[in-house]
């Protein structure tokens, strides 16, 4: 039996955890009534504001990104409400099934999966509607890797009557998203993409507006109820049992991110992912999503024909300890995609980089072994190293 | 400055977390759609199913207890619709305000602070009623300490048309729970109370009736719905990114229960229980919570009159490293509530004891050192250590 590989997470989310989170999380629970419980907890309030870049409250969830994105839904909307939901992909898709499952009158603004929404469209689509409650939008589709142009949504919708919802879950703390700059309402994003903390915590940012709105809202809500939520963080508690040995772990992947500065975290992933698209047409292989600086989160790659993407991943996994992620929907099998942000640094790429290049021979992909690797680090060499 | 003491959590959740528990959860995270994620998932559903005592499914839901709580009337109900809500204290008045936000017809079958329901009366309240949707019954009230007779009401209610929903939270795995054999349609826990993993993590076990009424019920839900969890599940998958470090922490939480055997686990509190209350009794104090082998899983001690109770906490805590928790709503400086499951050890309450009969006698009351300690130990000594 070969000896079994390192393992490491390329994905767009879980991504891998520092070291210090790991020790974070497996120091004794402080309980969650303790002062030391409450200073912890504000302090990680603070820190969040920081990295969603707004003064607005930051309300955290014990819940993947679904359920905080879904409390937007709960406290929003009434049942027959309008909405728009802008979708390009997977996560777009199950906003519109969300929406549905709430009984609201979905208006659907449809792009092709891999697509960037053209953000003049989607911002005629929000302005000057009154008739409109609320409009989603999802930042980074993580299914395809095109970023929608946010900023320019969010700008050329100023004046809006609806409610702007954004889906940031993994793109906040990974790329330029300005919650107060912008004027965003509402950003979601969760503990397992950039915030390089394990699945389990969901945060959402709820403007003055939002708030408002959220009072007239009659949709049933409780567990994700607003005012409930911040009525206790207003001081410095839960309102029910938080998820306590997360929090101690996001705390210190906060510090992390605060120490390397948040824009270099920015910068870094877009070096990244030039990176990437610089060895993927290195390889002659073409790349799925979108070849754009702003696109640099999740890096997909098209299988060529006749080169099965699952046998690839699945090479990466077991013969290289490498998880790259698949393709979702009508894309199993025909991508591959790498997260670059969070715990995910340049030479943990070259590592997968590497891998890369011997599945792909392996399967049939005429590659000259190193071509990659070299493509990218001259991409990755040419920045100094910024470690998160 | 003194040494800081060491710190140990005595309170009804969250519970220490075993040493292994730890561990596991300091391992990389496996991918959640991997098969390596697949095999621990199956597994600790399985090992679910068997402190439920179910062959029912039981989901399981990134969130606290009350969001597994919600899924109940998410699921079940439809605006209107009329349910019974037995309360007795802190918790079950929680499920009250639910019903509300629901916009149930929420008929409160309500019990003194501290008093447990009479079984007979709950379960006429249920039998025989066609108008009633859904029975929402607490099994331990953890503000109080008191222990609803959860097998009485069950059978005697049994043929209900209402759907019988069982705030277990506190209780599952720490005292005789039998969701099949009592005929339990649908039973709530959470990961931080007996089952000694950090909170995060909730479960619901679901009957075939209540998945049947579940496909009438109009209420919106997305992130709780059971439907969705369910599939998922059938395939060993979660629906949503699942808290990934928690579920190893559970995995290795529910083998130290398998192996201690549950049974075990389940007298092991009930002879906790006795000791705190021949403690309480031999230092010349009141009971709260009722003085009976029922109730052993929450010990709620009355202060007398000219003693504070939050000043007795509060010097366990800061002299003693030792965290108790206080009362909650009108309780509050009234009583102090001990925990006697998940990792609470025989030996655990030996040292909260000493601690708090020095607390006992710094605030005035007449206390002989060793008194209150010497009690618990005949009781606990009676016994074979089992440990867990």
């Amino acid at each position: 039996m070969p000896l079994p590989p390192k393992r490491l997470l390329l994905t767009p989310g879980p991504t891998p955890i520092p070291p210090e989170v790991v020790a974070a999380m497996a120091t004794p629970l402080p309980h969650h009534r303790s002062p030391e419980f409450k200073e912890l907890f504000v302090g990680v309030l603070g820190k969040l504001k920081a990295v969603f870049r707004t003064t607005d409250d930051v309300l955290l969830f014990s819940a993947s990104g679904t359920g905080a994105f879904e409390s937007a839904y709960a406290n929003l909307l009434s049942p027959g409400d309008r909405i728009l939901v802008v979708t390009a992909g997977n996560f777009g898709d199950r906003w519109v099934k969300m929406g549905e499952a709430y009984r609201a009158d979905v208006e659907v603004l449809r792009y092709p999966w891999g697509a960037r929404p053209d953000p003049d469209e989607v911002a005629a689509r929000i302005v000057g509607r009154d008739d409109l409650t609320a409009a989603f939008v999802v930042h980074s589709e993580t299914s395809t890797g095109a970023t929608a142009d946010l900023q320019a949504i969010a700008e050329g919708s100023r004046g809006r009557s609806a409610v702007l919802v954004v889906d940031a879950i993994s793109s906040l703390g990974a790329t330029p998203l300005e919650t107060e700059a912008w004027g965003l309402d509402v950003v979601v994003t969760g503990s397992q993409k950039a915030l390089m903390t394990p699945p389990g915590l969901a945060f959402a940012s709820v403007s003055a507006r939002a708030l408002e709105r959220s009072a007239q809202a009659t949709n049933p809500r409780f567990y994700f109820d607003w005012a409930r939520t911040l009525a206790a963080q207003r001081k410095g508690a839960t309102a029910f049992t938080p998820p306590i040995s997360l929090i101690l772990g996001l705390d210190a992947a906060l510090d992390r991110i605060e120490a390397a500065g948040l824009e270099a975290m920015w910068e870094r992933t877009r070096r990244m992912g030039a990176g990437l698209r610089a060895a993927v047409r290195a390889l002659g292989l073409e790349l799925y999503s979108p070849d754009d600086p702003d696109c640099s989160l999740v890096t997909a790659v098209s299988l060529p024909d006749g080169i099965d993407g699952d046998a690839v991943r699945l090479g990466l996994r077991d013969r290289h300890g490498i998880t790259a992620a698949g393709g979702q929907g009508p894309l199993k099998g025909r991508i591959i995609r790498f997260g670059a942000f969070g715990f995910i640094e340049p030479l943990d790429l070259v590592a997968g980089m590497a891998a890369f290049e011997q599945e792909l021979a392996a399967a049939g992909h005429p590659v000259e072994l190193g071509t990659g690797v070299g493509a990218l680090t001259r991409v990755l060499a040419a920045a100094p190293q910024v470690s998160a």
